[in-house]
This record gives C-alpha cells, structure tokens and sequence, in this order.
C-alpha cells in the first residue's frame, strides 16, 4: 500500500491485498475513529505540534468524511487496508498536507486499540440498556403472578429467579466497562512518542477514566474484548435456559405458558406446528457467543507482545457476539413480558406433582421426628400414593398414618395444600406471595441504583 | 408469513420476522438448492407424481430463476424466510400452479440438509484441490533442499514434516466426505412421506453415495458439519505451525528464511518493519476456526430430534471455517514455494547448536558405551563447550578426551561434522539427504492415489 | 533428574520437580511403555546393537517389572519425572548395565508418542466394543416396538435413529484408528537416529499398520489425540441429545417411558422425586469432553516442531475423554435396552398432537390440490380444531368440507388415523412398522460388516 | 442409598452408584461443607429448631469429624454419594438422633451451592496472593532494569507490560469475589423452608456479604464458577504469553535471557539441551483452563432451572482450572524474579533492528515535513540501509541526505542513538527510564490499595 511502502520492492499480490485487509469489517468503527482522530488532532494543537488552523482544518475534513459515510457516499477502498487508512487518505485528498500530519504521534496500534474502546465502550452502554428493559419486562409479568402456583413455585417466584440471573450480567458488564474505560491512544506503535503529547487531555476528551499506564501493554492488551465475550457468554447462557424453559412450557405436554403468534412460526409441511422459533433460536445462538469467546481466547494465547497481524482477528468475534447478544435481548424484551401463562394448568400440574412431600416432612419434624426419620417416613407415603395414582392429600387418614401415627387431621391444611405449602415458605429469598411481592419492590430499587 | 400462515391470528413481529430469517446467509447455497429441487421434480414425474410438463416447467423455472441470481437480479426478500421459500414463491410467481407443487413430498427439514450436503461436498472437493496444490507446492521447495543444512535437520526434511500433516488433512476430509454424501431427501419433516417417492433414483440424480437410512435421524443429523469442522480446526492448527515457524525463521534474531514482499505489509509507524503478514493472520485465524467448531458443539448438545430452529444457527459457522480454511490454503499455496532460505545463516546457526552432541554419544555407544553412561559423558562434554563457547567440533581431542579416553581422532570426521551427522540417519523417516529425496519420490505417488 | 544432569550445576527446584512431572498420570500406560521397549530391544538384538543375552535380559527385567506394577509393588517416584525413565530406572537396577543400552537409537519423544498411540489405539477398541452392544441393545429394544405409536413416528423408528447416530460413531473411530495406528518409534528426538534399525520389524511386533514417514512429524503430531477427542465429544453429542429426550419422556408432563429404579436416585429433600440421574449426568458430561477437545486444540495452536514441553499436557484431556465416554456407554449400554415405554400415554399424546394433519394436505394433494394450496387449507382446519379442542379426526365431515369440498367421508379412514398416517410412510427411511422391520434386519448386516 | 430410598423398590445399580457418585472429588470440600453445617446448627438453635445441647453435639461431632478427616482416618464411602452425606452419616453414628436433625430446613441442593462458594471464594483469596507476590517479583526485576535497552523498549518498560496484565487479573478476581460471596444456604431445594430460618444470622456466621435473593436461582446458579474460569483463562492468557516471550528470550538465536537451571530439564537424547520447561508447560496449560471453561459453559446452556444432576459435573472443572493457576503462579512467583537478562546481547540486538526508524521520520517532522512524508523518506533510508547491511546510525550524513536535504549533522546525537531514542519517548506510559521508574512507583501504589 501507498502509505508504508518506502522500503518495499514489490507490490503486494492482490489476493494477499484482499485477504489481509480490514475494511471490511472494521468500517464500522468510523464513528469512533473520527472521534478520536478529532481528540488527537485538538490534544497535538494544544501542545504546539499542530497549529489551529491544521487542527481546525483536520476537524472538519472528519466531519464532512463522517457526512459522507452516513450518506453512503465513502468510496471504501480495500487497497487502503483499514478503516483508518481510508479515511486517513480521504482526509488528504479532501484538506491536503494538514491531513498528512494527524499521524503524528501515533500509530494504528494505538489507534485501533482505541476505536476498539470506544466501540465497545457504546455497545456495552447499548446492551445495559436492553437489559434493563427487559429486567423490568420480568418484573411487570412478575407482578401479575406473585400467587400463581406452578410447581412448587409459584410462577412469580420462577419469573424472579430470571431475573436475578440478568442482574449479574448487567453487574459484570458495569464491572468490565471500567477495564474497557481507560486510554491505549499516546503508546504509538508500542514505545510511547517522542512527541510531547498530553494524554490526560485526550483522555478528558473521549470521556475515558484513565489512560493505560504502560504503552507495550496498552497496544497488545485485548483481555477487554475477552473479558466482554464471556460475559456475553453468560448472558446467552441464562437466556438459553429462559428458553429452554419457555420451549418445555409451551409444547403440546406442558402448555404452561403461551407465547403470542407474532413471535412463532409454523411448519413448511406441517400446518398444525406453531413453534416457539425465537426462544428456539436463542438457545442455538448461545453456540455462536460461546465459540466467538473461544476464538479470542486462542488468538491471545501465546502472543508475544506487541501488537501482530493477529490481532486483526479480534475484531469480527466480538462484533458477532455483540450483534448476537443484542439481537436476543431485543427479541426477548418484546417476547417475555407478553407472555401468557395458563394458570389453571399449572396449578393442576402441581396438584400432580406430590408438590407438598416436603411439608409433610416438615410437619412430621414439627411433631418431633428427626429430620431424616421423618424423610423415610414420606418416602413410602408417596410410594403408596404413586401405587394408588393419588396425591399425598388424597390420601385417606388412616393410610396417611400407616406410616407414622403422629400424622392428625390437621396434617390436610398444614402441610397438604399447595397453597399452605407456598406460603409457609416465607423468608427472605422463598417463594411465599407475600416474600415475591416484597423481592419486586427490592428489585425495582435495585435496578435504579445499578444503573445511577 | 405466508407460506405457512394458515393456523396464525397475528402477524409476525417485523424485527422477529428479520430476527429469525436466514435467507441473508442461505442465499449462499441457491445452486445446491435448485439442484435439488431439479432432482426432486425430475423424481417426482418418474414415479407420476408430476405430470412431464409440470416437470419440464419447474426445471426451466428453476434455470431461469438461477441465472436471475446469477446475474444479480433476483430480489431476496427478508419476509419470505428462507433460501427455499424465495426460490419457490418466484418460480410459482412464474410458472403458476405447477410451482405450488414442486414442495410435494418433501419439507424444508430434509430439503435444507440435502442442501448443506451437496454444498460441503462441493467445498471439500474445491479444497481438497487447494490443499493438493499446497502439498505439491511444499514438495517443489523440498526438491531443492534435500540437503540444505538447518539445525538438526536438513531444511528439506522440515518441509516433508509439513507436507505429512498436509497429508493426513486430506485423508481426514476424504473420510469425511463419505459421511456427507448421504442424501436426506425424502425424510420430508421427519417420518417420511407418503407419496411413493424413488430415494435412490434422486441419489443417483445427485451423485449421493447413499440415502440416509433412517427419516428422523437425516433430518436431525448435522454430524457432518461438526466433522467437517473438525477437519477444518486440524488443518488451521497445522497452518498455524507453519506460521508460528515461519515467524520465527524470518525475524531479526533467526533471518533462516525470506517471505517475498509481495506477501508482507510494512508499519505505518515503524518504515523499517517488513510483517510476516500472512502467517500471522492465519496463525489469528486459527482461533476463528476452534470457534465455529465450539458454536456446532454447543449448538447441538442436548437437542431433543428432530429438526429445531435451533438449527438455523448450523450455517454461518460451518461458512465461515470454510471462507477460512479456503482464503488460508489460498495464501500459503502462492506463498509457501517462494520462501527463499538463507542457506548460509541455517547452516551457522546448526554449527552453534552443540547439533553433533547425540552423534557423541552413538559414537562412544559404537565404541562400548553403554548409552545411558554415553550421554552423562556427552552432557560433560556441552558443558565445557558453552563454558568456552566452542562447539564440540571446536574443542580439542585432548579436551574431549578428558571425558572419555575412547575418543580418538576419527571423532571429528564420524561423528562431529554436521554432513557425517545428518547422513547418518539414514533410515525411513530420518533426515539423511538420501532418505528426503527417497520421500520425495514416495510422496508423489502417495498423493496420486489420494486424488485418484 | 540423574538421567540427563550432565550439563547442569543446580538441581531441580522441588517444587518445580514436581509441577513438571507426569509420572502421576503417564503410568496409566506402563503397558504399552513395557510392549515398546520389548519391541525395541527384539529389533535392536535383530539388527545386532544388543547381544541376545542383554535382549533377553531386557524383557525378562521387563516382564518383572510389569508384574510388579501389576501387584501394586512398584514405587513411583516423581524424581523420575514419568513412566519412561521410573521403568527405566528399575530395569537398570535390576538387570545392570543392559539396562543403560535399552534407551539406544531412541528418545522419550518417540518412545512417548508410539506408548500414546498403541494406548489410544487398545481404547477404540474398547469403545467400539461398548458401542457394538449399546447398538445391539437398541436394535433390540426396536425390535419390540416397531409398530409402538409415538407422536408422528413409531417408537421404534425412533430408536433406529438413535442407533444411526452411534453407527456413525463407529465409522469415525474407525477410519481415525488408521492414523493412530502408524509407527513414530525409529524418530528418536526428531532427527532419526545413526543406528541401523528396522522400522518395519518393529512395527511388525506391535502390530502398527505402517511407521511413521517423517521423524520430525512423527514426534510432533497430535493430530490423532485430537482427532479422537472430536469422536468422543460427537459420541457425547449424541448421548446428549439421547439424554435430554429421556429426560423429557420421563418428566410427570410425558410419562412416555420409565426407567427402572437401579439406574435413578431421589431426592434428600423431596421424597417424591425419582431423577432420571444417568441421563442428567450424562448430558453433563457432554461439556466436559468438549472442553477437552477444546483443551487439546489450544494446545498445539502455533507450536513450532518438534517436541516441546507443552506437549506433556496432551495427555489427561485424552484420558478424560477416554473414560468419560467409556463410562457413558457403560451406564447408557445397560440402561437403554431396559427402559419401558408407556404405549398408552405415547398413542394418546400422538392422538392429541394433530399428528396427521399432512396427511390430510397429502390426501388433497392425491385429489388434485397444489400442494402449497393443501398445506393452506389444512392449516385453517387445524385453527379450527385448536379452537374447539379437537383433533383433525374429532371434527365432523361438514365441518372439514367447510375447508375444501375435495375432503370426502374416506378422508377418515385414508388419511386421520394415526395407524393409516403411520403405515403410509412406507419407503427407505420412512416410520411405517415394515420399514421399521426392514431397518432392523439391515442393521444387524451393517453392524457385522463394520466391526469385521 | 439409605438416604433417600424410601420410595425405590430396587437397590441402585453398583456400577450406577459409583458412576453417579462424587465423593470421590467433592471430598476436597469437607472443610467448608462443616463450617456450612456449623453456622447451619447455630442458627437452628437460635431460631429454635434445635435445642442448644443438640447444637452443641452437632458442632463436636463436626469437629471431630473433620479431625478424623485430616488426620487421614475417615473413610469416605461410595455408596454414600457425595461428601455431605459422608460427613452426615457419620455424624449420626457419633452422636445419634441429634445428627440426623442436622439437614433440617435445608437441602443438598443448597448445602453444595453454599459450600462451593465458601471454597472458591478461598481460593480466589490464595491466588490473589499468589498474584500479589509475583507482581512485587516483576516490580523487582523491573527496578533493576529500568533503562536496560532491550529492542526498541528498554526492559523494564516491557516487564510492566506482564506486571499490568496481572493487574487485571488481580482486578477481575476482585470484581468476581463479590458474587461469589452470596449465600445460597436456606434456599433449602429450590423454593426455601418452611422452617423460621434466620439467613442474615448465617450468613454472618459465615463471612458472606449477603444471601441470595431467590431460591430457585441460588440453587441453580454457577455463574461465579463460569466467572472464575473466565478470570482463570485470562490468566492463563497472560502467562502463556509471558512464556512465549521467554521461550524466545532463551532461544540459541535471541539468547536475551537466561533461566536458572533449578527451573529447567536437559533432554534424554540431545545432552546439549537446556529446555525452558517451565515456560513451557505453563503454555501448554493454557489448553486446559481454556477446555474448563468451554466445560461449564456447555454444562450450563439450556439447562432448565433448578439443580439437575448434570450439575454435578461443574466441580472437577473448577478444581482443575483452580489447581492449574496456583500451580502455573508458583512457579513464576519463584522463576521470573531469578531470570537473567543479557544486556550487552539485548543492546546488540537493538542497534541491529533499526530502532531508531521512527526518531528520524520524528526528526524530519519536527524540521517541518508532514509526518506521512517523513515515513516515507524513512523507509527509502531503511532499504539502503537493508542493502548495505547497516544500521541507520552507520549510514554516511551524506547518504542520509539523498533522502532529505533536512537531515543535518544533529541527527546522530538527536534522533539515531538507541539513549536518545529511548529518553524521547517521555511521557506518562512511555518507555523513556524516568518513566519507568515513576511507573514501578505508581505500582506499589495501586497495589497496596488493590489489596486492601
């Protein structure tokens, strides 16, 4: 290419051109390129290395390029390798020597470490967002089923455990963004510059915490977009067992739970199928994240510093795992909250399930049995009941006290109906309607400090 | 949408409906499609099905609808899906009625994985071809350094180490293939259809070596592109060697060998810096590659049968490590036979090694030595030489002798010259410039009857 | 370590002495390392490096030392840092200074890489042993239920893709045993060696199919570790999809099928519960063979040739992977072939699930009707019957006219029972019983063809 | 098992019993299981549940069980699964009925939860430990190389690159201990106990920060675990590089650094080698952690809420990647503070790579060419300096000149001596010696606040 090759005596093959490029994929970053060539740019005329009017000149040049892009009007170039070298040599073309001096000191190391930041820094922002809005679709669905039984939960109390998962992520996020937040731009190529460059300033420009403290470090350092796949990772994975659950709930066995026709597809060949595409198709699009962790993961591995082409693979994992962890939560944030669940089924099905075992086991060590006495002893209680197709509650008396004539009358309302066994589970953290009712109000305070 | 709508009160959510579509990336196998769709149709008159002219309409709608794509006029339309419901509702937008019938018999499930199919035979073969190239490429370079000294082998030797795991890709794509070439038309959604459909007769009209043997496993089955993706890791895993080496060979410190310019890039900051280039973004692009077959991995873990929309997600991975594999055998066919070895650096660098040190020992073991005594005496031995930085074959008898007095002065001739040491491995497998040469010869007959 | 000190002037850190040894694990294959020495000594005493007396020594002390494993009795000390050098060591001991020539004309990397290979070799045979009667035991739990009414297949069809999924298994472990089963022994470090050995004897006594091309290669390559683990984790993959389905099919929503109480365990809270234990763990077994795949393909990312330290760490991935899957099999090898499926809950869940509804579209297409136009038609047939909580064959004649005036009173008995929709899939592949008959009698062939 | 047979009409499988087992690992937890039990008792008798004598017999019998435990005389028995009921069982033999109301009001499912946090979050403590001494050992090493020229930075500079990715590391652990550091304990299976627990009380008793909030989502929670070996991998990232680096350093060709030979092997074959083992192992170790955690990540997608028995298979990954990292961080806790730098070969090597490339296009800049120019010119100085195999500093002010009439005599004393270049680069994160040294400041700043 044009701009570095002084010492080269042969022209690069055209296919090696194409294969080594860039420009591709990473023109999607120009937003954040020209935002940093424009801190640059005004950090080297505080300094005295540009004037004003080239600062000035520099300035604008980006902002028509930017116009430019936005309307579809940049020619890019795959001879001209990158994002940075197109607009770069645009610059050029459009304000002419002004825009061949907005290199100085810095390099594409630091450069694109940068835009890397700022991309991911937007997108970690854009995500927060998405997740709120679905944290709070949970809660809104929440509300309305703090007592509807499902089994043996109620079906608020399932509604909250998602929740609780979504929060970790949006918390390891907020964590990672402070590792994203800090400045690789003043490293140059690697050593730092011999220019006297003011990185505070440049930092204080693009809003970043701090500048990175070592310029080596700085241009090969690439654990943020590690560190931001496998939270990603995490998030599919909780969003692949919502879907999971939404994908059993919803077929012919369960009918737990309707999902609205918008959201599914039918069958090519079979009219009768409605199929919960979407949560289908998260739980396959957990994969794709998980793979785009692992290829980070293995570029890094056993890199000697600094920055080598390599590193030019980093970028299309994490657009990829950002697109698809995007795309999920989108579609989810519109699907959950419209969720409708069949209560009548549930609470049959709980009916079915010997929800209430356990309360008898309770009631049983209440009336002073040893706990793991007692648990023997409604062993063959539901043993019997199996044998008979009954529940635990219709069984008789009497052939409740075949096993242990401490069982009363009162056992039926104590321990034996759904609703005792749900809301005697009342402390903080149980599935009692009146403990998820007061888990909403802690959530909902929660979310607003998190997101301050 | 409306070619499985019939049982739906709501439409689909347009961002669901975009969500959820693949025609973005499907599109990529029309030809497979159509191939297919020709196949069927042609089956389909043969057992009366379809009337000939029916037949006759669908094949030329098809070829008219393959050369609109090809000449970039089809219009793919995000709402109708798929790559197979985009050919369809334009061949029955052309031909009429005849069109609604072509899907008769068969259904999406077992269409798109006949489709997958045809395509990853079609892309083994094309890179079988490249990897042959590479192979006879390696063997070009070796012919011209059977005995070029490197250190403790000779460079050509290296090279046939290379051109052996090349080898063993080829043999584990060709067994591959024959996992692939087993057709799933017929299977239609997963029990099979009850039209009296010819399986065989569509497998010969496709090539196939055999018709899946069960409906519900042919449509469930993605084996192949998890196998193919397997196949594709180890060849990157190999390139990735060959990087890491080349790498090496070509920096500051080594200079055993040149990559020409035409395949390097330079710094945009450093003018001095000529990159490794291509070695270092295949040696990155080996991550990608683990990646796509972690997303197949984790894609089907767990998934009850038959065809869930899960599955949609089998496609981008499986392309991109093909893209991958493809672009990288590509860039080291060109590259790998233009290395140009500095002959005289790897022969000074082999004399600086201590290379000749295990010959001491076989020669002491020749003279009575137990080996075991031979090598603590040879250990002695190195330890005086990096004391006085002299290679064995610097020191003299009398020092060598102060080891072990059976050394005598036919040592610097037997066993310490770097020709006397390489020659004398010479046995299958070993690196005398002999036995490279006889590889050579080998290696050509053994690639004829792989492609054969 | 005492073996190759001679160079150094400090000994092993403790600390570091034992991080970096593999006696701990590498034991595990003191067979095949006694098998190897025994087959190098015979080669070495044929091409007279060794006398017969210290060949016959050799194996004696060998054979001894084995039995002294075997017994218990045999002390593995860590300073000897693997299985190699503690057996070495001991023969030593025993048999004197012909223990010191047995290590004559190799290297622990060739001598490490034949132990692996004739290790891994004895364990596909094992596998492929435990798939043959997990395949049998399939075929023959079929063979009781090929006309068993599940939801739009029979249960026996079912199975029979269960079964093609582990033939395939078989398949690749075969083809992949042609490249474990090549001989590196003769490679010595990585050069060869300057003894006149005879490869070809050697492989001869240890059964290898062919020795290894090329020395360098032959030390370096792992490809066949990983080539296995990407067999064991597509075992694993299938076993987890055949998990799940078990899981679901036993949940209180399917009740399809039980297993047998020996095979589950309870709960230590909740008397009730019988958790489906094998399958659960064995779908999360799944990840772990993965991530030894995963762990084996990091590892020779970007490694330069020959041996390097990092390759010591190829082994407990492979071991975990062996056992894991060998152990799966175990457990799913007793278990599947006593599962008892519940026909009456299968027929009616197949009854409620508009199971039938394509062969309603086929019998409109058998009367004239396109077949997107059919597919339409039954579609707006199965709205109804959604909506009135019937199946197809539940609505009334009129009331399925009211869709198309093609639907006659035979629409019935052709096309809405489930044994009609059933026996009408009656081609290769298809679900109808006599397939199913055929598919069984095929299987059996097959499988004595492939373990021939 | 007698624990929870009850209901089972058939003993378990013995085979079953020792495959589903996990005694065999989950052992390595006794401690942490007893402290759980302990503040578990504590808090029933608060509330209560238990009387203080039963408490008191609890706590006794714990403690000499764990004195058995590590004392080597506790038998752990298969056929009681799990550590838990091992320790339980136990109990109840010591000191009676008391021990069998231990399980009270909670669960195995929240017992583990519980007591995998208590370890990991122990472990995290021990490895920032071990993070925390070998960052002081780089600082170290680094004080005594501030201005040791290596190419093109001095050494020092690049040490604090490897001291500012163990920052990270130190941070991420950090970050992550916060969500380990809630309590499951009380979630009892999935939906909390009927019994008065107090959870806050526990949660002091056991260090936590705070309880779960749902106790469906505690119980099926391993994010942290996922969390863990994603900081683990990182680390291992970080290492592997380090590594690679000195596996180069130590080459024959680059000779930049030395390992003592307390961290090194010689080789069995080749007794002239000295092989940087540890480097080297460390890098193949990476594999391993990477492979536990696509482990986890796979064990947890789409598994339905709560605890399923799949989950079993989260330890031994956790564990391996836990003992991988500790083991990996001793070892370079103790060898890197010891390595060796070769100054006058690293200032050779520096003089020979054209350094100083960069200082002249930098000079040409400040005498007023536009930066795009000045490399430009450079890079033709470069080539002639490639072709006359001579640095820049050895090119004639008359060669230099050809390229630009800018160059005057100053440029040798101001822009082409490795000092020169070197102190230019001036400024916070720059590589120039007085910014090193206030960099090794800075560090102890932050780590004695990081470790607070």
């Amino acid at each position: 290419s044009g701009m570095w090759g002084g010492r080269f005596s042969e022209a690069t093959d055209a296919f090696v051109a194409e294969f080594t490029a860039s420009v591709q994929f990473d023109q999607r970053f120009y937003k954040q390129d020209i935002a940093g060539s424009i801190a640059h740019a005004t950090m080297l005329a505080k300094v005295g290395v540009l004037t004003e009017q080239e600062r000035d000149d520099i300035i604008n040049g980006l902002n028509t390029i930017k116009a430019e892009i936005e309307a579809g009007q940049f020619e890019w170039r795959i001879d001209l390798e990158d994002v940075h070298m197109n607009i770069e040599s645009r610059l050029t073309q459009r304000i002419g020597i002004a825009g061949k001096k907005l290199h100085t000191g810095r390099s594409r190391n630091d450069q694109v470490a940068t835009d890397i930041r700022l991309y991911v820094r937007d997108e970690i922002d854009a995500i927060l967002t998405l997740l709120e809005k679905l944290q709070k679709g949970i809660l809104g669905l929440t509300s309305k089923n703090t007592d509807t039984l499902a089994q043996p939960v109620t079906f608020g109390h399932h509604l909250i455990a998602w929740f609780e998962m979504l929060v970790r992520d949006s918390e390891r996020l907020i964590d990672s963004r402070k590792r994203v937040n800090r400045m690789p731009l003043g490293s140059a190529a690697l050593a730092g510059t011999t220019y006297p460059i003011d990185r505070a300033y440049t930092a204080e420009l693009l809003n970043f915490e701090a500048v990175a403290e070592n310029s080596l470090d700085a241009v090969s350092d690439r654990d943020f977009a590690i560190e931001f796949n496998a939270a990603a990772s995490l998030i599919m994975m909780h969003l692949s067992r919502m879907s999971e659950e939404m994908i059993l709930w919803t077929s012919a066995q369960f009918k737990f739970v309707n999902i609205p026709d918008r959201f599914c597809t039918g069958s090519s060949i079979m009219p009768q199928k409605k199929n919960p595409d979407v949560p289908e198709l998260i739980r396959g699009k957990t994969g794709r994240v998980y793979g785009d962790l692992m290829s980070l993961l293995t570029l890094m591995k056993g890199q000697p510093l600094a920055y080598n082409k390599d590193n030019q693979e980093d970028k299309e994992p994490l657009f990829d795992a950002i697109d698809t962890v995007r795309g999920s939560l989108m579609a989810f944030a519109d699907m959950i909250p419209a969720l409708v669940p069949n209560i009548e089924i549930m609470r049959e099905a709980a009916l079915r399930g010997f929800s209430t075992a356990t309360d008898l086991a309770d009631y049983l060590v209440k009336n002073g049995v040893a706990f793991r006495d007692a648990h023997e002893i409604v062993g063959k209680a539901v043993a019997l009941g199996v044998q008979e197709s009954k529940d635990l509650s219709e069984l008789s008396l009497e052939q409740l006290q075949q096993f242990s004539d401490l069982i009363q009358a009162d056992v039926f309302e104590k321990a034996l109906t759904l609703e005792a066994s749900v809301n005697a589970r009342n402390h903080i953290g149980g599935t009692a309607p009146a403990q998820v009712a007061a888990a909403i109000e802690r959530a909902y305070i929660r979310l607003e400090k998190l997101y301050a």
